[in-house]
């Protein structure tokens, strides 16, 4: 079963966004204004169930069922010197995955998350796309379509994180095309290159954007063009989420350069989704604001796999915690003020 | 049993405060280098870890044993129009703590943390600070002692919260003669006061501040004269916390400025202590910056209670479980890049 057959369905699924529950919304905003404290003093905790609360279309929204999906992909501009790390890592990492050694491993048990990891065809790079586009239209449906097939109606949160080798790189370019600016604006040392290793990065970047310079500037070009299989399959997953109301965790720069396509296509994208966190690649914060998203969390963590996202679920699980556990000032007994 | 029988033993213990275990912390930065991730790309969540290592004395810290301490109490200043809240409120949310009904119930239970309760004379408010000490020595040292009868060898880790109708005017104070600084630029709006109430609290700040300028300027003069017994039992929890080795999760403006004095008089009492988070109070970022701490979460909270320092908890708790969970390069046979 394909989520996405052709690109028109993919273009239909991105034009008709569902909005979130207002009644659910102002339930929840209501009942925020009954609880034992001063009004607003949760801050981000209120605003955070409130919007679950819209999304899960419940006044008092629930994480029994979270979960955390990890795309992983090799990039074909990984051989061009962009990255600390061999390509081989991916696979490594995945390896990891499934043998719950990563950080995303611990991070998810620690939130009380499933965790799904998906890996696409790691054995085929994508081309590089300083010369021509990463995917084939098949191979970007397939990507999109695998996200999608993994999101379930019954999840109550759904996080998205990545592996691939080269991958910020691809995730610059996809955010330089999508929002404008130059490739040097973009690029950040990743998972850890040095200077001579970003300024090759800026040129990949730089190169690969003047190659589709005259591609057609939509979500589903720019992704297959500059993309890849792993940032495809987040950009189909949190499109599936939308259109099941199960609200999405971003994870960094590259879960939010994953969306970045579809966000300068349609805006409305990102309203059922939370920025886990800022993360400590640099073009992060300037991308945040261009998709209109607030980090939950800023601790210099730059490590992808989900792993800003899981930590920022506990602060969501305190949310709910909150939003579900105190007592109202009529049940308490307390005077509320003025 | 009193922990500080005396003002000597209090000026004791705060000036032979003992160090962190380096080799732990050697141990625990050893590990970090090791696990399958960039080197540093856990940002804050490695220093975390590391933090706790050197206090626990352990490679691989752990939160098997996390407590909360609430400290109550209610101030003379009350009466004088600067909280948007009736001083029966402080009574009031103690009964809402020991209900469960309370923010704090619901974030330490999610959190996994135990919560004690710890009410000081609740009936008798301290002296009107514009006026006169806010407390005798005897109530001072009292309060103190009750902090650190609190604090247990055998903690984990240890967070520190308040209750206290008119303690934000309390804190302000308490920063501004620790730290310097006028009173307008201490005070904020607290649980909610309107601009006249806020220009209030900026009064009462001055004349308090006046009233003692000329008394020795030492930390248990500052913490009698113009804080509170909630505060100096914060105090005196951080303090004895020190002497035991249990880290320390401080909460808002209010927690913090009750070791302002203790930090004006000896600097390193903080390094023990993790600020859980940067409140919406105005004057808290000023503060931490006095005290030298960086805030783990900015979300704009302002309840005080713990709160922050409980929804930082799960933070702390990810930085744990990514430390001790986590496979070594070696162990997962992953390339370690350069």
């Amino acid at each position: 079963m394909s989520f996405f057959p052709t690109v028109a369905s993919f273009e239909a699924a991105l034009s008709a966004l569902p909005a979130a529950d207002e009644a659910s919304i102002a339930a929840a905003r209501d009942r925020q204004a009954q609880l034992t404290k001063p009004p607003g003093s949760l801050g981000r905790l209120e605003d955070i169930a409130c919007l679950l609360a819209g999304w899960q279309g419940r006044e008092r929204p629930r994480l029994d069922r979270g979960r955390a999906l990890v795309f992983a992909g090799n990039h074909g501009v990984a051989a061009l010197g962009v990255s600390a790390f061999p390509a081989a890592v991916t696979a490594q990492m995945v390896a990891n995955f499934h043998a719950g050694g990563a950080a995303i491993n611990a991070l998810t048990r620690a939130a009380g998350l499933d965790l799904q990891i998906i890996a696409l065809d790691l054995d085929h790079p994508t081309a590089d796309f300083t010369r021509a586009p990463a995917m084939t239209e098949a191979e970007c449906l397939n990507a999109l379509s695998a996200g999608a097939a993994a999101v379930e109606d019954e999840l109550d949160l759904l996080l998205v994180g990545e592996m691939g080798i080269g991958n910020s790189t691809s995730a610059a370019a996809l955010a330089a095309r999508s929002f404008g600016g130059r490739a040097a604006d973009w690029v950040g040392p990743g998972s850890g290159v040095d200077s001579h290793g970003l300024t090759r990065k800026a040129e990949v970047v730089a190169a690969g954007l003047a190659a589709h310079e005259l591609a057609p500037r939509n979500a589903f070009e720019t992704l297959r063009r500059l993309g890849g299989r792993e940032i495809a399959g987040i950009a189909g997953a949190v499109l599936a989420a939308r259109h099941r109301h199960v609200p999405v965790v971003l994870d960094g720069f590259i879960s939010c350069a994953a969306i970045a396509p579809l966000a300068a296509q349609n805006r409305a994208i990102t309203d059922h989704c939370l920025a886990g966190h800022q993360s400590a690649e640099p073009g992060h914060a300037r991308l945040l604001a261009c998709l209109g998203l607030e980090p939950i969390l800023a601790l210099g963590m730059r490590l992808g796999e989900g792993s800003g996202a899981a930590v920022a679920t506990a602060v969501i699980r305190a949310a709910l915690a909150a939003h579900d556990g105190m007592a109202t000032f009529a049940e308490a007994g307390v005077s509320s003020g003025e």
